[in-house]
C-alpha cells in the first residue's frame, strides 16, 4: 500500500507535509485502536454518515469530512487525480471564492488540513466550538459547489508536479519506496503511488477532476466526524442544516479494485544513488488488513499482525532489534510496521540499517533468518501480556488527541470498518493466542508474498 | 511484453502449443523483416483493411483474420479475455454450430491456428486456392454471429483453467517469466500474463465476453491477410461477398494503455522451486518499440535495438557469447532477443545459464562487465557488415514461408505499423550507422530501465 498524503495548510505560505513510509523514516497512520466512551453515529436523509466522538476537555471541535475514495479508486491512466482534486479542493466555490474558507478559519484563529491515501480523503478542521456551524456550510458548499475550470486545474496541476519533484523525484528513499511498492502489487492500485506517476500528472486535465468531483464527492459517499465539546443533537441539527441540504450527484460509488494474483517470487528493488549516504533496506508483505481478514471470517488475523509486528520487529523489545542491534550488532537499527486499516490487503513492513561493515545481503539473510528463529519459538506468557498493554496503551494515548481519536474513527469507515469494530477492536486484541500469531506469521510471512528495497550510496562499503 | 499464445488446433485431439519466452527456452514472433514484391493493401467499405501478399509457388492460400486487440487491452480485473474469446470462438455460430468451421477445414484437408499476444489477437487457415471463398465466409460468419452462452463458456472458462494450470502453474521458469514481466513494468499492461491471472480466469463471465466481442470484434478492427496464389482482384471480389456484408458494431476501439512512468530502480525477481534442476537467470530491458521509436520521430532507434541484440546477445558469435560461453567459460549458454513489434514500447532481453562452479549473482556481474565493455568499444566495420547482413538474411528466409510472411504483415499492422514500413525495413537496417547502435544501447540499457529474474533450484551450488 501506497502512503498517505498529508496537506498542511497556512494562509500565507502553505506548507505541505508528507507522512511517506521512506526507508529508515516511517510515520504511519494510527491503526484502529481507539477506545472511547460515548460515541454516536447515525446517517443523514441523503445517506451521508455522521460520527460524534465527545470530548469535553475543552470547548473546541475537530470537524472532518471523510470520502471514501482514494489514490486506489482512480481510473487507469489518471494516478494522482484523488490528490489533485484535494488540492483544487481549497480554490474556492461560487459562494466562497479564492480559498475564502481558509481565510475564515485563519481569522477565528482555527486549523485546518487534509490528506489523500489510497483509500480515503479527508478534510479537516479545529476550532473553537461557537464556529462548528460555519464549518459545516463552508465544507457542505465545497462538496456541491466547487468551481473548476481551466483557470484554476492549470496551475494547481503545476503546483503538484513541483510537489511530486521535491518530495520523490529527488528523494531516492521516496523513489525506492514508489518501486518497492510497484514491485510488491501486481494488479492492485496500492502498488501506485499516491501522488501520481508524473507522467500522468503532467496529462491530469479539467474533465478528469470534474468526473472525479461529480463521482465521488456526493453526501452518501462521506462521513462527518465531529469530536469535541458538542452533543450528538446540536450535531445532528447543524449537520441537517448544511449537509443535509446538499443533493447526492451519483450512487455510492463502487470500490472494485483489481485483486493480487497469487505471488510465487521474491522480487527485489536497488535503487543506487549520491544522494544516498547511508545504505539501508525494507522488506515489505503482503498480509490481510483488518478488513479483508473480517471478510474471510478470520477477524483475529489483524490483531494476530499487530501482535506479531509488536514482538518480532516494532521498536527497542522486539525480537529482531534485540538480536540484530542490541546483541549481535549486525544493524544499527531495525524497525518495522503492519498497516491494518486498509480496504483491502495490506502490507506489513521490516526496515533496517546496516552496521558499518555489513553488506546488505548480510543484513537480509541475517533478517530472514531471525523471522525464521522466532517463527520457530514459542511465545513467553510474559511476552504476550506485554505486548498486549503496549498495544492497547496506543489506543489509550490515541484518545489524548481529539484529532487523532476523530481519525481513527476516519480511517476505520473509509477502509471498510465500522463503529462497533473500532470500539471492539481492544476485546480483540485480548483474546489473541500466542498461537495465532505464531499461525499468521507462519502463513503469510512468506519470502515468495514479499518484496525487498535496497537503498545504496554509489560505493557501498562492500558490492 | 508478454508472450503470445499460439493455439493450434487438431479436430480429434485439439493440441495446444504455446511460445512462451522461458528462462532458456525463447521462441519470439520473427519481427517485421520481410522484403516482398507485389503486395497491396486496399479497405473495405466498412473499415477492414485487406492486405494481399502474392506467392504463386503452389496452390495453397494463407487465410488470415487479425483483430487489433489483444491482452494489454483488456478492461482492469479481466485478464484473460482476450484469450478467453479466442477459445470461444471455435465453439460456433446460428449458420456454423458445434465447431463447423474446423470440422470443414479438416475435411478439405486443411490447417487452422489461432493466438492471442499482448497486441493482437489472429486467425488462420492454410487450404488449397479454390477453398478461399469458404475460409472467408466462415471468418466472416463468427466475425459477427458467435454463440455466447453460459452453456458455452462455462466449460471453456475451465479449459482455459485447465491450460493455466499446466503451461504456468505447474512451470517455474513460466512463473518466473511471468514475475519478471510484473516487476518490469509498473503500469503498462504488458507487465500482466496473456493468459490472464488465475483469479481474474476464475472470474470471468459470459458478459464479459460478449462485451469485448461487441467491443473488438468489428470489421473496422480487423485485418484481412491473404498470402498465396491469388490475385488481388479476386480477394477483393470474395471479401466484398463476406467481410463486405458484416456490419460496423462499434467505432474503432482507441487503444489506450497507462504508460509507464520514468524508472529509477533495477528490480529482481527470485524463484526457488523443487522443480528448477538447473539455475538461469533473465535480463528485461524497457525499450523503444518499431512503433514508438517511429512515432518518437527517431525511427531508426528499432534497427538499431535489433542490431545491437544481434552484435552483443543474440547467437553464438555476438561478443556476451564469446567473451563469457567460448573465453571464459562463465556461462554454458547465453542469449537474447529484442521484440520489437509492439504498440508501446518493448522488451529487450538477455538470459543465460552458469556454468556448474558459478553463481547467478556472479554470472549476472559478468554479463554487466561485459555489456559495458561492448558499449565502449568501436564496432567494426566487418561485424557491422556482418550482422547486417544475417538480419536480411531473416527478411529473405521469411519469404519461404507463406505463413511467416503474412504474420509479419499482420503483427506490423496491429501494433502501431504500415505495410509502406514493413517494405522499408530493409532499407533502414542498411541505413543504421556503427555509432547510433552504441547510441541506443548506452541510452537503454541502463539497469534502471531493468528487471532480472533468478531462477534457482532447491540447494542451489552457491548460495
Amino acid at each position: 500500500m501506497t502512503s498517505v498524503l498529508f496537506r498542511r495548510i497556512a494562509v500565507a505560505a502553505r506548507a505541505c507535509f508528507l507522512a511517506l513510509p521512506l526507508l529508515g523514516v516511517i510515520l504511519i497512520a494510527s491503526p484502529a485502536r481507539a477506545f472511547v466512551e460515548g460515541v454516536e453515529t447515525f446517517d443523514l436523509d441523503n445517506g451521508m454518515q455522521v460520527v460524534v466522538i465527545p470530548d469535553r476537555r475543552a470547548p473546541v471541535v475537530t470537524h472532518m469530512v471523510w470520502y471514501r475514495v482514494g489514490a486506489a479508486d482512480e481510473p487507469i491512466g489518471q494516478a494522482g487525480i484523488a490528490h489533485f482534486l484535494e488540492h483544487l479542493l481549497f480554490k474556492g466555490t461560487k459562494n466562497n471564492p479564492d480559498g475564502a474558507f481558509s481565510k475564515y478559519i485563519a481569522s477565528v484563529g482555527g486549523q485546518e488540513n487534509a490528506f489523500t491515501s489510497s483509500d480515503y480523503t479527508a478534510y479537516f478542521q479545529r476550532v473553537a466550538k461557537e464556529h462548528l456551524g460555519d464549518m459545516m456550510r463552508f465544507e457542505a458548499d465545497r462538496m456541491a459547489n466547487l468551481i473548476l475550470t481551466e483557470a484554476v486545474v492549470d496551475p494547481e496541476r503545476d503546483v503538484v508536479i513541483e510537489e511530486r519533484k521535491s518530495r520523490t523525484d529527488n528523494n531516492p528513499g521516496a523513489q525506492m519506496s514508489e518501486a518497492l511498492s510497484a514491485a510488491l502489487w501486481f494488479e492492485h492500485p496500492y502498488g501506485r503511488p499516491v501522488i501520481g506517476w508524473m507522467n500522468e500528472i503532467e496529462n491530469l486535465t479539467l474533465e478528469h477532476a470534474i468526473s472525479f468531483y461529480d463521482r465521488y464527492y456526493t453526501p452518501n459517499n462521506a462521513i462527518l466526524i465531529v469530536a469535541g465539546d458538542v452533543t450528538t443533537d446540536e450535531v445532528r441539527r447543524l449537520a441537517e442544516e448544511t449537509y443535509g441540504k446538499v443533493e447526492r450527484r451519483a450512487e455510492t460509488p463502487p470500490r472494485m479494485r483489481a485483486e493480487e494474483p497469487v505471488h510465487r517470487t521474491h522480487r527485489m528493488v536497488r535503487l543506487q544513488s549520491p544522494l544516498v549516504t547511508q545504505a539501508s533496506m525494507m522488506r515489505t508483505y503482503v498480509v490481510p488488513s483488518y478488513t479483508t481478514a473480517h471478510n474471510n471470517g478470520a477477524g483475529w488475523e489483524g490483531e494476530a499482525l499487530d501482535l506479531f509486528a509488536e514482538l518480532a520487529i516494532r521498536g527497542s523489545t522486539s525480537a529482531l532489534y534485540q538480536k540484530l542491534v542490541v546483541e549481535e550488532k549486525i544493524a544499527v537499527s531495525i524497525g518495522g510496521y503492519y498497516r491494518g486499516s486498509a480496504l483491502d490487503d495490506t502490507e506489513l513492513a521490516i526496515f533496517a540499517t546496516p552496521a558499518p561493515d555489513v553488506s546488505l545481503g548480510e543484513l537480509e539473510a541475517a533478517i530472514d533468518r531471525e523471522l525464521a528463529a522466532f517463527l520457530d519459538s514459542e511465545i513467553a506468557e510474559e511476552d504476550l501480556a506485554r505486548v498486549k498493554r503496549s498495544v492497547l496503551a496506543g489506543a489509550i494515548y490515541a484518545q489524548d488527541s481529539q484529532q487523532t481519536l476523530a481519525r481513527v474513527f476516519g480511517i476505520a469507515l473509509t477502509t471498510g470498518g465500522t463503529v462497533e469494530r473500532v470500539l471492539a477492536w481492544p476485546d480483540r486484541v485480548r483474546a489473541v493466542t500466542a498461537e495465532q500469531i505464531l499461525e499468521v506469521g507462519r502463513k503469510y510471512l512468506l519470502k515468495t508474498r514479499s518484496a525487498t528495497g535496497y537503498l545504496v550510496p554509489p560505493t557501498p562499503p562492500r558490492s
